[in-house]
């Protein structure tokens, strides 16, 4: 078997694992719900099929800071810390759709639409939208507590007091901190300071994206795994920038992405009224009259294609989507660079640079 | 000192434990907090600010159930699962007021509305409400989070597998499912068969609020000091018919309640639409013309005072009040009944008497 051959299995394994702990543990609970009331199905329906897709990015991240730091290859612990960051993920999911209002989540209906579906489908009363986003905010509550629940379940390297717990508990902080600072921004960026907001839409991307998607769930595998803090400083080092080009890269996306796939509408990031890096330079650097006419229609929900093809002009033009394409390669290369220093073995180091690779230069 | 005293020196020394608790536990993340943002103020005050009020119903449950199960007065441990549950009850009421549209929480803004007048006040863009709501929705995730990292804080007696751990994660899932089964009933209850609304009424009551507000507290206080089995089924005989007769009265406060004492609106239940069971039992015995009055006007956000009256009129007139009465009589005498059954020491069997009774006759 090549090495290639064995990180693949490897990590195929892993995936494997994650979702089978993620279907045993949902059948667990399922049947605790059930005996409540068979109305609850649509709920423990809509968080099956949200953990059953996806990159599982967090968890891999998790796994190979796991085998960086010596821990075992396939062992229990970190696939139980895979399945609550990917329940974690998914009740973040829930709820951003929710704030965002988007209807689509991986090409199908988000939690909030499925709600207004089923409201719609049996003739209820009552308003239909407004039935969604209540059954979708009680949806992710209970998907947040099941991602404690399972990371729990790890047993004696997560308990009180642990450095994975304490690890796990300023993620989901700084992450919904960073999410309340993401729709802040949409609302005050107008009306603060130009000359900070790009600026201001780095340190959100840094808390609501790079430290909870890449730099926390390499740190909790590794210190799961009992990693030096020498170890995990310098897994910091190469995955907050990783963090940082993915968010990039997911706001390019959020704008000129292909909506087939994306799974999600052109130009949604436009229309939600996202004020990302791309947008706050595009502001800083076209025309005074540009820079008004995306600030009149950033977040506007009647945005038509039209204003989106122009949107999209003049972040073309005026050089703020270049810009941001050279941060990506920047931050890509500072954390290719601090990978390249870890001291790990061959194959998590090869599993790392794959993984970062995927992430910089994906198209969904 | 009498033993009056005895009790009410005890409860009241338990009650500014758990306040200093919740205060140094918000303290600390504060600092998190501010570390990532000025700006995040507004959440750690509103979370900060809905902690400092409240009855304490469940913090005192879970407080006399470790005293009657042996636990040693006033310890660490107990002060802990106090505030934990207590922000809890917060992250529950943050999104409780998002989805029932509460816009006052104990005679102010409820934490939605806060977010709202904040984006007035500072004249930021686009809508006021949906950024209320998506604030609300985060701020009440960090609560639930914040609740659990105070769980855990308990340490070894709430550790991956405990009997407390498990009741905590009990109590969570099924008020979630609760509220679920509560706001379902009020869109599918028109279409669905009127002869088992009441049994319906009955088994929301029974999850969304005497397992979550009374039976679990109670049993987690119980747990945590090592009670056996036996005296947990008989904390449960207790606790159960306590709830749901508390959750009774909680209906005819929000039908009949003076706005002035529950710090809600007068008739706030029938303006979001709750079928209650006091609202179920009128509809089966109102005439068919009054039950149409009733159902056309439930949930329908610009009701009239004059609706409100009407209303209240033929619940009255129907017996669907007095029926109600009389179940809160026959669930407190069974509470009280199967309380003096329990093998308790004189002061938390006393204490617990005492709870009993403000929460059965409570006018808010």
């Amino acid at each position: 078997m090549t090495a290639a051959e064995q990180l693949r299995n490897e990590q195929a394994a892993f995936v494997a694992a994650v979702a089978g702990e993620l279907t045993d543990f949902l059948t667990s609970r399922q049947s605790v719900m059930s005996a409540i009331s068979p109305d609850i199905e649509p709920i423990m329906g809509s968080i099956s099929n949200l953990v059953t897709g996806g990159k599982r990015l967090r968890a891999l991240m998790c796994y190979w800071g796991w085998r960086g730091a010596g821990g075992e290859s396939g062992a229990q612990q970190v696939v139980t810390a895979g399945a609550a960051l990917e329940l974690f993920q998914a009740a973040a999911l829930i709820h951003d759709d929710i704030i965002d209002r988007s209807d689509t989540r991986r090409g199908g209906p988000s939690v909030h639409r499925r709600f207004s579906q089923l409201h719609g489908t049996h003739g209820w009363a009552l308003d239909s939208e407004r039935f969604g986003q209540a059954a979708a905010i009680l949806t992710g509550d209970l998907c947040l507590s099941f991602s404690e629940e399972a990371f729990t379940d790890i047993g004696e390297r997560a308990a009180a007091g642990s450095r994975a717990r304490l690890i796990f508990n300023l993620m989901r902080a700084e992450v919904m901190a960073g999410q309340y600072l993401d729709i802040l921004e949409e609302v005050a960026g107008p009306v603060r300071d130009r000359a900070g907001a790009v600026s201001r839409a780095q340190s959100i991307i840094r808390f609501k994206s790079a430290k909870y998607s890449t730099e926390h769930p390499l740190a909790l595998g590794g210190a799961l795994a009992g990693a030096s803090n020498e170890l995990l400083r310098g897994y910091s080092a190469f995955a907050l920038p990783l963090g940082e080009a993915f968010q990039l890269r997911d706001d390019v996306l959020g704008v000129f992405g292909d909506p087939l796939t994306t799974g999600k509408p052109a130009g949604d990031d436009l229309r939600e009224g996202k004020r990302t890096v791309l947008v706050a330079l595009a502001l800083d650097q076209a025309s005074a009259a540009e820079s008004a006419f995306i600030d009149a229609r950033l977040g506007s929900p009647d945005l038509t294609d039209e204003d989106i093809r122009e949107i999209r002009r003049i972040i073309e033009e005026s050089g703020a989507l270049q810009a941001t394409e050279v941060l990506i390669n920047e931050f890509g290369e500072a954390a290719f660079d601090a990978l390249e220093m870890l001291p790990l073995d061959d194959l998590p180091k090869t599993a790392l640079r794959r993984l970062a690779e995927a992430t910089v230069s994906r198209a969904s």
